[in-house]
């Protein structure tokens, strides 16, 4: 792949740090031993781990005992859903989730449906806010859990979690958020958020693939999702990937350290590109809160044209953006966050998300800004919908 | 850690072959897109992780769409079971199994007991193997699966697979095998086995933790673990770990070309260690299959002495062995498989596993027999029930 090529999908996964990846090198070679072993090849496994957990658990503010690690976001969801719901089954089988979460929350839940469980899904403003009333409203006496993301892997908009554990709270129910698109991104603490459990992961946050993490509030009770031995305090079975785990660490260390800078420098590239487009494009629309959104998300709408041609003609430009999220793209479909937020089938196709990030730059921005118009130009003449 | 130390502990994981991690490391910081991605970033993840599906599948002889990656030899064995239940569920509640299995097996099924589920779990003779007649006299109407690892893990014992495989699909019964201890270890057909699903695993067969796969035969139903997006043919939701499923597709390239030379070598260190144990020390019992064993697997019991205390003096000497399974060797508890295996307490607790790899030497083995000789003598002088 040719450097000069722009990557703006930093929302389906970030390119590993150098200092992560350097952290994690001795982990495959050297100490490469398993972390469950007695003896000396085991040791530094053990002890880096013990790390990571660490520097995991201060990114968003819990205790290290709090952490379970996965292989990815969507095992910590799953984890989570199954975990709780069948920990505290006693208590109801009624659950409160929002139509625009990740599909690692909604599939699972249609199974729970189908095991006889009750799901309330809400609905979101054209913002992609959830209502915190609503949940009020929702709450019922055999709700056992609510589940509502911290940020939207799409469109970018932040949920007011504080309210909503406020009224989930007041009535002693669990609540679990998917903080992947805001973890590392934005400033996390779990107790100030009022979450029983926060699902997060590596590779949104330029460390490795295959790390990622649940955090439980100390005294929620959570059953194993993947049973077998006893790693991670018998939570979560299976050799534990050392060098992932250590380089999702690193990468929360980093994170925590940079996210100030960080998120001033994404929001000032996100400004611009969102400005630069309005003043080059009719007929958009941005979708997603218009303040309440992670720093690099510009989630945009394209009246008249498709998405996917817009992609296609920057791809052929070397600029890699998305047309939403990553794990349903081949999927081909309108986004279910989109057509939550109200917008028509054809807005929700015709749109795009250029996902910023650390490594990117304004001459990168610009870029896009020069390429784009003439793309969406010659789009829109090829299409029968528009009349200029 | 200093190179000079001695690492005979392979059935806990293995050291990556170099060649792997190099094959491995340009998707960690050059191509670093995810592969549900449209662009160019995507792309080579994408051929990469095809790649490897097809490495994969070649080494136990399945085709490419067999494959579903997972995270670990546990994800896989849970998947297999959970998934083959869930979609088989209308021919009964019955599942058979053994005594010797992974604890990724077992504890599953106890949670399967739980939800209404009947299981059989085996007996197996002195040898670790279980008897294929024992299968057809549990065998009822109601029998939906049954799963029986191909190679043991602590004791090496390798299962009459092919003659287990006759009877269950006599009966129309899926038939699950576990060979996490096996595949890349010693050959594999899943055909000729006989074989529905297979499950196997990277860090075993000098590839990276954190990949493993499961076979499933073409025709048979699976439902998934991991709900979610629709990695994996909708099976295995999340993003997939490409650097690691790189590796271990490399991993089984590297394994099927070098089996024969492998397997030579190390048996016959094994054999080396084998006979000058049993040469120098009295008192010990080989235990596991005399002949039907893997490569690599040196494991004995010690009488009137502490498995443990042994391996804590070799790990002063600098040699790395185990007690049995990483899984559960801080649990400290007596092996399940050796008190299947009609093993006393105490001589289970006895026992120690040297297994042997590619990377060890005879003259790693001649130090074991230089140094293990007087330890054991020592620990057994300090034995209240040792009597010269």
């Amino acid at each position: 792949m040719a450097s000069e090529k722009i990557f703006f999908d930093n929302a389906s996964t970030t390119r590993i740090d150098d200092r992560v990846f350097e952290y994690m090198r001795p982990y495959f070679k050297k100490n490469y031993g398993n972390p469950s072993s007695l003896h000396d090849f085991g040791e530094p496994a053990r002890r880096v781990l013990d790390k990571a957990r660490e520097q995991v658990s201060v990114l968003i503010g819990a205790n290290e005992e709090e952490i379970y690690f996965t292989s990815c976001g969507t095992e910590s969801n799953n984890f989570a859903l199954w975990g709780l719901a069948r920990a505290y089954k006693d208590r109801g089988n009624h659950i409160i989730t929002s139509s625009i979460e990740h599909l690692s929350i909604l599939n699972p839940l249609k199974e729970f449906e189908k095991e006889g469980w009750k799901v309330s899904i809400l609905p979101v403003d054209k913002n992609g806010l959830v209502n915190p009333e609503d949940i009020r409203k929702e709450i019922r006496k055999d709700t056992v859990l609510v589940s509502v993301m911290h940020a939207n892997n799409e469109v970018g908009t932040i949920q007011r979690i504080k309210e909503i554990s406020n009224i989930v709270k007041e009535n002693n129910i669990l609540f679990h958020s998917d903080g992947a698109a805001a973890a590392g991104i934005i400033p996390v603490d779990v107790n100030q958020l009022g979450v029983d459990a926060y699902s997060f992961t590596s590779q949104q946050m330029y460390g490795p693939k295959g790390a990622a993490a649940l955090y439980v509030k100390k005294g929620v009770r959570i059953k194993p999702l993947l049973l077998g031995g006893i790693q991670e305090r018998g939570r979560r079975a299976g050799t534990e990937n050392v060098p992932a785990i250590a380089g999702f660490g690193k990468a929360c260390e980093i994170a925590g350290a940079e996210m100030d800078k960080n998120i001033k420098y994404i929001s000032k590239l996100r400004d611009n590109l969102i400005k630069g487009i309005n003043d080059r494009i009719k007929n958009i629309k941005l979708n997603g809160h218009p303040t309440e959104r992670t720093p690099g998300n510009v989630h945009m709408s394209f009246e008249f044209i498709e998405g996917e041609s817009i992609l296609l003609m920057l791809n052929l430009e070397g600029i890699a953006a998305a047309s939403g999220s990553s794990c349903t793209s081949q999927a081909l479909k309108s986004s279910h966050v989109l057509l939550a937020m109200g917008l028509s089938p054809t807005m929700a196709q015709g749109s795009i998300l250029f996902s910023l990030g650390k490594y990117n730059t304004l001459k990168e921005v610009e870029k896009v800004l020069e390429v784009l118009p003439p793309i969406v130009d010659r789009l829109r003449k090829m299409s029968p919908l528009y009349k200029e």
